[in-house]
């Protein structure tokens, strides 16, 4: 087929997912949200929410505001790129911001009636959250090809240097990484001191139920799914998604001079990943139809026939559209590609998303040795269990790290640094089912956020329980795709980096690139700390907050009074956004500064945060998971040396202490730090022309 | 001066190291022990420590030997090498074993002979802890600089090219590197282990004291101080004088052909880093004599004035020492050097070790906001406590590495990679002193717990009380010297490998060495893992232990009858020896297996462990140290919200919990980082010829 019409069909796919998401809200809103009192709630829910969403928006227009003037000026007069770089720029932030407000709000939709669904059965509720969770997907991805396509082509029909072009795709790309590190800081900055707050305000002031609906903080609390889980997690994904693509592009025009040479289509290398990608947005969409569970069944069957057969009929597609666009083989650099290579790279993409995540899964699941192993330490108190998590966190990332250096060095030996990139590109092929399958879980835990406040009988809460408790696997293998194509994507963008830039080789030996290199395997840390302090601060507020509202209003210990929502609402939002300012601008700003002082110290800068941010990210969000399962295990009873341990006990309290550790770890410093690496890379790429 | 002429001067200065560490060490023998019940716990804890080390040489005897005999092996036939390097290792780890030994040897005959002195006052005691410390302290410099200075004097008879005679020598720091990390970890484990279970003990079953004689952990607890703290930190502190050594002649050896053409003495740069060290010699013994203090006074100020002075005579001595041996000024490889200049990289160095003990005391300090915070946070329980020191650490990361990597650039900029590496050394030329404050401590510690289970009056403990708690500046400047020499002389040795291996470049853009540099980066997590785990696995056994002994012992709850003590000591000294195994393995094999399988990867290896060992290295010590701390001001009361939290409230239970958790972080990982990344830079050093 053409490939000028193959490119023309990339942007229609993503309009048929944003139409089907359409669909499918329409569906989710049509459902009867149940009685007044769940209403009432879901309805401070989704306010606060929107609230904080728009508050959160509000500032980052005026960070990309000023970051577009900004490029706009350092990229006028310039052959190899031009101000518009600031419009790709726009787009980019807009499509990303778009994205995680339409997935949010549909979201906040779909936990109440999921709730009324599950009074009915298991199967409508499962139906009905995933379908929510399948609108943010959906919206992701289809928003993200449609701006990327789109503004490819125009570009592509207007200049004719296709160098130029790829330089302001690549401003596309900055605008989601921004916005989504700004998403995903604020978003688990808010949802962490919301949880955090709300959990230990019992414990700071006595007679104050923990996780009870008097708890004024617990609306903030299911506000914080939301913003955290849903909308970070929407501009997280917006950003792997694009950013693999972008990638791959990048890479893919070193061939462009080969191919004019070869009298084929100049482009087919840089159009094969948008067109992977639009490819995986129907594949995504015809996996959903398989998301069904009958009354009684397990809805895992559902997700994992879904998500797991949309993967491989993905793997044996791209088969076909590889060998289609490229031709069968050709040569550059002193280097043989093959189309079939290239498609093996693809396969070590997935199979090394795959093994990560089930190595992920084995050192979080309640079943295995290290959950068991923590669970164990807590009959000791809180510091072995601490202790023990930590190892445990420490001791997982060796396997990962293992199967992704393997990946690095097999992909680049199938296609080279282009193979790196697409390898990641497969990895995150099917996002639109991987999201659906993340999302789906924060709307099934509201709605048994809601179940409980507004007093439903203890089978509506079962049956959101067990839709909660699944995809357990499916999130872990989502997560095993995250860190690797974060790191893939990272060393991509490296690789496409020092092609901008005109650096020959990043000699680690050289001191002024081994203190780059320090001073990125540095930035992780401190990001963390920062993400970390906000949290505690942040929690700290609620905390007194509610501790204040049980003193000073009467009958709220009763229950006779409700208490003020609103008030805890409005601290997080606040929290959230002052908080998230220095972590994201650091990360803006730091390689722009380090980068005008030395490209060579940017290189070493790079490779540093890469390594050490990976490590990080692993050990943070593992051991999170591992604490959290070891408090749930406990909870299922543990027997140590005769005795039985189990919710309540002081085995469980230490437990309690590690989740509420490991809470900011798994949901905010941790997952920021795949985008924080991702977007370095991409501010180094942006400016790689400049210095 | 003949150059010649100073080099046979260095022997001797080793030599009158020793001979005053025997003088003193006898004047620590003839002091009084005490009562019979003192005499008899003290013998207890000698005992104990001895045991542990004899099991301990035991097996690292079976370890040296087959390495002795591998290398032996590896390095016949070959012109660059020769089998005599198993010699040099052999040496090299007896002499650390040895320093290890003697030292400990006498600091379990003056913690008992301080407690009496305390009981009579300060001063004396404040002499004969410092006495015993500086028999440490000279132990290692002295059979140091013997051992090395002789094999240098020998090999460079005997061999004619100064390349194999650096080959040779480097066995040396690799036996001393070995003996570091098994001691290192296996001390660590023990003293931790003993510890910890110690503390918890108490939490599990009910009714048992923790921190009492009683206890029958205690024991083993203080045999811990011992082997961890003072034989485990010599081996340490031997590592890194040897390294540090080691690397700068190495790297020396790279001008003997232009200061042949010169007609100067070609060795020149060689042995400076020998004669620097001499001198510090000298200048500690020298030093030791200002650590005085009268009757009322602060001990502290007696600890400055000694290891500040001799700082500053060091500091002065070496520019007349550089001066007279270096050529003025000489090029090399197109850059320009001066011997001005390579004494101001010897500044760079000592200035970078205060800045980065200075910022150390700041987060770990009673008095300064980083751990206020943490006594603050403890009011909401341990785990806002926990998140807090975890914050705490990985942002004290921030400024120590902007500080090395300027130190890095500067002493680069000054003397090329010599100067990194002579910058190691200045850190290091006092370690003699140095090594004394640092091992005063344990001495200290142990002769307060002596006068506790001795039933002393309060007084004696409050003297060593006040001893153990001054020399925290020292100390601080000490962990500073310790962290920022071993970046510096990873890096030398990183550079040495680089010129021994003959690789050119290692562009990090390479996938095979970023495969290798995310390996290296892995490292560090999985070994700390590792040690964290033995810890928390051996204190299981002793608390079990302990709970054995409470309810089997008749009387010994009412103190009637004694713990069985040696029991204690057994667990900790089996679990120390079987757990220190795999971790010390690993650091020695996984550089072999790597660099055998690409020596490019080897690259990004070290250049992975040395940027991820330095970040985990500061985060763990410095999270140690400042719960350790928050603990402490707790214990001094702190308010919030109009109540005032002292001992055993719930916040001074979270700040245990915190200290618990600090404890194998600062003590057992946290250390063991700094050896485990100077040992991989060694072992490829020591293989580089050979792939």
């Amino acid at each position: 087929m053409d490939n000028q019409l193959i490119l023309y069909a990339v942007p229609l796919s993503g309009v048929i997912a944003l139409l089907y998401a359409l669909f499918k809200a329409g569906w989710v809103s049509k459902q009867d949200s149940g009685t007044e009192e769940m209403a009432t709630i879901a309805g401070h829910i989704a306010d606060g929410a929107v609230a904080f969403l728009k508050r959160e928006y509000k500032v980052l227009t005026i960070f990309v505001i000023s970051v577009a003037i900004l490029l706009g000026f350092a990229n006028s007069g310039r052959v190899d790129s031009s101000p518009i770089i600031s419009v790709s720029f726009i787009v980019g932030a807009i499509c990303s911001a778009l994205a995680g407000f339409f997935g949010m709000k549909v979201a906040t939709k779909a936990n109440v009636r999921t709730t009324h669904a599950a009074r009915e059965g298991l199967s409508k509720a499962l139906n009905v959250a995933f379908s929510g969770g399948l609108v943010m997907g959906l919206s992701v991805v289809g928003l993200g090809i449609v701006g990327l396509s789109t503004l490819f082509i125009v570009y592509n029909n207007q200049f004719s240097e296709i160098n130029q072009v790829i330089n302001l795709i690549s401003g596309f790309s900055l605008g989601a990484s921004s916005i989504a590190l700004f998403a995903r800081v604020g978003g688990g900055i808010y949802t962490k001191a919301a949880d955090v707050g709300a959990d230990l305000a019992g414990k700071v002031y006595e007679g104050i139920p923990e996780d009870d609906p008097r708890n004024p903080a617990t609306i903030a609390d299911n506000v914080g799914d939301n913003v955290g889980d849903v909308a970070g997690m929407g501009a997280d994904l917006f950003e792997s998604y694009v950013g693999s693509i972008i990638g791959t592009m990048v890479l893919g025009a070193a061939f462009v001079p080969v191919f004019d040479a070869m009298g084929i289509s100049t482009i087919a290398a840089v159009i094969l990943p948008l067109v992977i990608a639009a490819a995986g947005i129907i594949v995504s969409i015809v996996g959903s139809f398989f998301v069904k569970v009958k009354e009684g069944g397990n809805p895992q069957t559902g997700l994992n026939t879904g998500e797991f057969g949309a993967s491989l009929i993905m793997a044996v597609l791209s088969y076909f559209i590889i060998t289609n666009i490229l031709p069968s083989s050709w040569v550059a650099g002193g280097f043989t590609y093959t189309s079939l290579n290239v498609f093996f790279a693809v396969l070590t993409g997935l199979a090394a998303g795959v093994l990560i995540g089930l190595i992920t899964e084995y050192y979080c699941s309640t079943h295995n040795k290290p959950v068991v192993g923590i669970a164990y330490q807590s009959v000791t108190g809180a510091a072995t269990n601490i202790i023990a998590g930590l190892g445990t966190g420490m001791m997982s990332t060796g396997l990962p790290i293992i199967v992704l250096s393997v990946a690095i060095i097999a992909s680049h030996y199938f296609a080279g640094l282009y193979g790196i990139a697409i390898a990641a590109l497969g990895m995150l092929s099917v996002t639109g089912i991987q999201l659906a399958v993340d999302a789906y879980g924060p709307i099934s835990d509201n709605a048994g956020g809601i179940a409980e406040m507004s007093g439903l009988p203890p089978e509506v809460r079962e049956r959101t329980d067990k839709l909660d408790a699944v995809g357990n696997t499916t999130a872990a293998i989502g997560k095993g795709f995250a860190i690797g194509s974060a790191a893939l994507t990272a060393l991509a963008l490296f690789a496409a980096f020092r092609q901008q830039a005109g650096v020959e080789s990043i000699d680690i030996s050289q001191p002024v690139i081994m203190a780059g290199l320090l001073l990125g395997a540095m930035l992780p840390f401190v990001f963390s700390a920062l993400a970390m302090g906000a949290v505690g601060r942040a929690a700290r507020d609620m905390i007194t907050e509610v501790g204040r509202q049980f003193n000073e209003i009467a009958g709220l210990r009763e229950g006779t009074t409700p208490a003020e929502f609103a008030h805890c609402v409005d601290i997080s939002t606040k929290a959230a956004i002052r908080e998230m300012i220095l972590p994201g601008t650091l990360g803006v700003l730091v390689p722009v500064v380090v980068g005008f002082v030395s490209k060579d110290m940017l290189g070493g800068l790079l490779a540093g945060v890469t390594s050490s941010g990976v490590l990080l990210a692993i050990f943070q969000s593992n051991a999170g998971g591992a604490w959290d399962n070891a408090k749930k295990r406990i909870e299922g009873g543990i027997e140590f040396d005769g005795t039985t341990y189990g919710k309540g006990t002081e085995a469980h309290k230490a437990a309690v202490v590690g989740d509420t550790v490991g809470d900011p770890f798994k949901d905010t410093s941790g997952p920021s730090l795949n985008i924080l690496m991702k977007l370095i890379a991409v501010v180094a790429l942006v400016i790689a022309p400049l210095i």
